[in-house]
């Protein structure tokens, strides 16, 4: 894989405040320190991690009328849903048409980074877990979050995909279906 | 609605140990309540509280021929899921079959007791209510939801999913997909 990363990275900056690039540069080292640990690419990992939050602050029309260009059918369905949801997959469909990413594999951990998917790729598993335990986030769990990580990534990505729903419990908001069949899935696949 | 309650009671105790059949009684009581406070049907509610458990004692391969032998779509997906859902779907069956129950919304109220469905009719939303907050169960919060039911079917059945899905993650087994999506469906229809 041949990539200018000063380039994507300088282009992505300008796509978000100040504070959630710091975010992003805090995924990237996790995504590649994961990688390493699990035997994954680091090399994708730090792509899909500069690019995972790209589409984050757009308009949410904008975002909508990505989602509606890129037309995949998992994109479609957060369209029900809230508006957080979303970003991932116009993220996913900016990586393809503004950054050239035609690595699949990429393009899904971000389109996945939020909800999971039933049969979670490695890449998936670990750009969805370095946004959970990236070194700036700091919510109550996140220090277990981290040290699950060390020993499992299935059974980290449980109990990160648990505390967000007891958040939407918790604050009386939806909870969006896939993340809990990822967590199901994740729950049987080594995260119990 | 020709009913012979006493022998209909008879034939369900037979199918479960005592206390079973004590929780039963209280379920009955708390949907015929229900019923009158919210405009909805006693006799449509007492007969699918009488029947609602009716096989949740059966063999669980029993209650499986069961729900195969019904053929309806919710109750065959339960068979992807675990075993506690099932007993729904059989009562469903044995009410219609064994107790020549052919009120649909007498057999979905024991349908969906366990799960919920999105667009709970009001009868559903009162035998799922009283089967949790009947005066036999104590668990944690039930005094909460008696609280809620007096005001909203909605909001008490919102919290009772939402009591459900937390042991699950506490106790780190599957979420059963339906009971998220009523549960959401709940929220957004007066349950908030």
């Amino acid at each position: 894989m041949t990539v200018n990363w000063d380039e994507m990275m300088a282009a992505a900056e300008k796509e978000m405040p100040a504070k959630r690039w710091k975010h992003t540069l805090g995924v990237i080292d996790s995504a590649v320190s994961l990688a390493k640990r699990y035997n994954g690419d680091p090399d994708k990992a730090r792509t899909a991690a500069i690019l995972h939050d790209v589409a984050k602050y757009w308009p949410t029309e904008k975002q909508r009328e990505a989602i509606l260009a890129d037309g995949h059918e998992a994109g479609l369905d957060t369209l029900e849903y809230d508006a957080p949801l979303w970003h991932a997959h116009a993220g996913a469909y900016v990586a393809r048409y503004e950054f050239g990413i035609q690595d699949e594999e990429i393009l899904d951990a971000i389109r996945y980074h939020t909800s999971g998917r039933v049969g979670m790729s490695l890449l998936d598993k670990i750009v969805c877990l370095a946004d959970y335990i990236e070194p700036g986030r700091n919510f109550p769990g996140v220090d277990k979050l981290r040290q699950l990580a060390e020993s499992s990534l299935e059974r980290a990505l449980v109990e990160g995909f648990d505390g967000t729903i007891t958040h939407l419990i918790e604050t009386k908001q939806r909870i969006y279906p896939l993340t809990v069949l990822s967590r199901n899935d994740l729950l049987q696949s080594g995260g119990k």
